[in-house]
């Protein structure tokens, strides 16, 4: 008798994201324990620096992740954030006065070389230059002064998933400990994380997108970048045109394009930004939209959709956990729409760009 | 014999659309004669301030203005920029240390209160703030130390068109001036602009997008807020999903979404811009992508489709020009597929935001 295993190459459609994201609560975990203390030491030196002015280098699910560390810390440091354009200092050659300015780069890989060059040109430019990356022997860890391991573990999916929700909480951590915290309100995560994966309520509103012809994801403030992430998540494994806008510039032209024959994805924390969401789904109502409700179930019309997240996490948290059912969505419907989200089709793991 | 004379309630769908389309080589001469001493005047201002810093504040199409604005900055100023978040100010209450940095708002109407609120905010925080509207009567021309006027006349279509191009030529002398130039390079502009109306290549583009599921738009640089801005003509007119990706960005997860059944509108200008998309256009021919070039025609394939502009036009003026067939497009196809221009469903010409 001859017992035939199974090849990695015969693997279900999928297998590869699905237990990357199934990962994730060991890896927040993982970087809580193993990484606090590199997080705070870099905390030091930035303090140390005193930087007036902080500029995000990222691409792709990276520069979701810096668009949370913008709204961090503008709201929690007081600090004016850019997200830089690379292009002006790569191909358009800039050489910008950078003096007194942090220069974060974000990336999973670490290995874009335009993200590397515009590290490089950031440092000779006067910048105190950090890469934040889960690759510790990238050109970027190289380029950059600091270099931060996010800790996420190997990523093969081409969709990344854990290391994004390593990236969060790493910035949440560095910013914590940049504004004098300890890291005490993420030791609910791994528990969190791990109850909002088990929750199967999100496979429901795949069956219900399959035939979707396109979608809209919107959040404003924390939740801003989960809708963006979200959209991308989709358009990546599932080929769907998922257009991510915040609560306030939906309401401006992109509006128009809200009837009831499209879903919406309304990312709704407790908090500051979900109560800042309140009047954008009442005019979404007025519009017959399709509606489904992430985060807080208060926010949802009676009878109305909701992918239900834990109460009583900080809204600046919520966002590691917002991205988990909308991850698994992608992953469903990927598969539900014949696709392979493993092997997304024009796609590879690093994307090199100039 | 009673001459019926026709009612303005009777007009033909997109005609205040259309006519301020038509206005705009006009209006650029407008706002180079009338306003050419206030810029100055207000660049003057800018450069005794010396600003370490830049925030640009906007919502919308002035957003895509914005964002030209801070590639210009960027390359020729050497000054780190960001576009601000206006809802850490409002609904989050963040207080930065905003004292070196100019705040820079843009906005047709000047009637949003988050951007009234937010520039309020900035001032206090400490920013030289200057607001640049269409509307000297407005609440944000009141909130800002400062106001400049962009002269492009009373707009009454929902969807801005010479607002925008106005925005640009205005933001263009004022950091012109600011870099000690003399705003002569932009003189060819009204009759640059004019030939770009006149040629109707873009008429065919629009039988061609007719029956379109979706667009994609993409461009880099300079080139960048046009895609945006294309792709917000065409959602809030035709209330088509249209994506804009910069070049860069594109090959990241959305490269996923392309194939051969939708179309992509690159814009690619001469110069350093439309030479850092050629990557991005061999990766699209590479996946039979259905490909339409504004600008350069030298960057289109052999017997591809192209929208040629001028040649000559240094790159960062191009974008005034090349969002013109793209207006006209938006307009063209929202009469092809039964709509009204002027009317798009859901929508306000002033949106008001929180």
């Amino acid at each position: 008798m001859t017992v035939i295993s199974p090849s990695p190459t015969l693997a279900l459609p999928g297998t590869r994201m699905a237990s990357e994201i199934s990962e994730q609560p060991l890896v927040l975990a993982r970087v809580l324990e193993e990484g606090l203390e590199a997080f705070r030491g870099m905390a030091a030196i930035i303090r140390k620096a005193k930087p007036r002015f902080v500029l995000l280098a990222a691409r792709g699910t990276s520069d979701h992740a810096a668009l949370y560390a913008k709204y961090l810390i503008e709201i929690s440091l007081g600090l004016p954030v850019g997200l830089a354009s690379p292009s002006t200092l790569t191909a358009y050659g800039a050489t910008p006065a950078l003096d007194g300015v942090l220069w974060l780069a974000v990336s999973q890989s670490g290995g874009s070389p335009d993200l590397v060059e515009s590290t490089a040109a950031a440092r000779r430019c006067g910048a105190l230059t950090v890469a934040l990356t889960n690759s510790p022997g990238s050109n970027l860890a190289q380029a950059a002064e600091h270099h931060l391991d996010i800790l996420a573990g190997s990523e093969t999916a081409v969709a990344a998933t854990k290391s994004y929700t390593a990236q969060l909480l790493a910035l949440w951590l560095l910013i914590d400990a940049w504004r004098g915290g300890t890291g005490t309100q993420a030791a609910g995560l791994q528990a969190w994380a791990a109850s909002v994966l088990d929750d199967d309520a999100v496979l429901d509103l795949a069956g219900r997108y399959r035939f979707a012809e396109r979608i809209i994801t919107t959040g404003r403030g924390y939740s801003y970048p989960t809708a963006r992430e979200g959209a991308l998540k989709l358009m990546e494994t599932s080929y769907l045109p998922a257009q991510a806008f915040s609560g306030a510039d939906l309401l401006h032209g992109p509006f128009a394009m809200i009837d009831a024959q499209h879903p919406v994805i309304a990312v709704v924390p407790e908090g500051i930004g979900g109560d800042a969401m309140r009047p954008v789904l009442e005019r979404l109502s007025g519009r017959g939209a399709h509606v489904c409700i992430v985060g807080d179930p208060a926010a949802a019309a009676p009878g109305g959709l909701v992918i239900p997240l834990p109460g009583g996490v900080p809204e600046e948290l919520s966002p590691i956990l917002q991205i988990l059912p909308l991850q698994r969505l992608a992953l469903a419907l990927s598969v539900a729409r014949g696709n392979d989200p493993d092997a997304p089709r024009g796609l590879l793991k690093v994307t090199e760009t100039w």
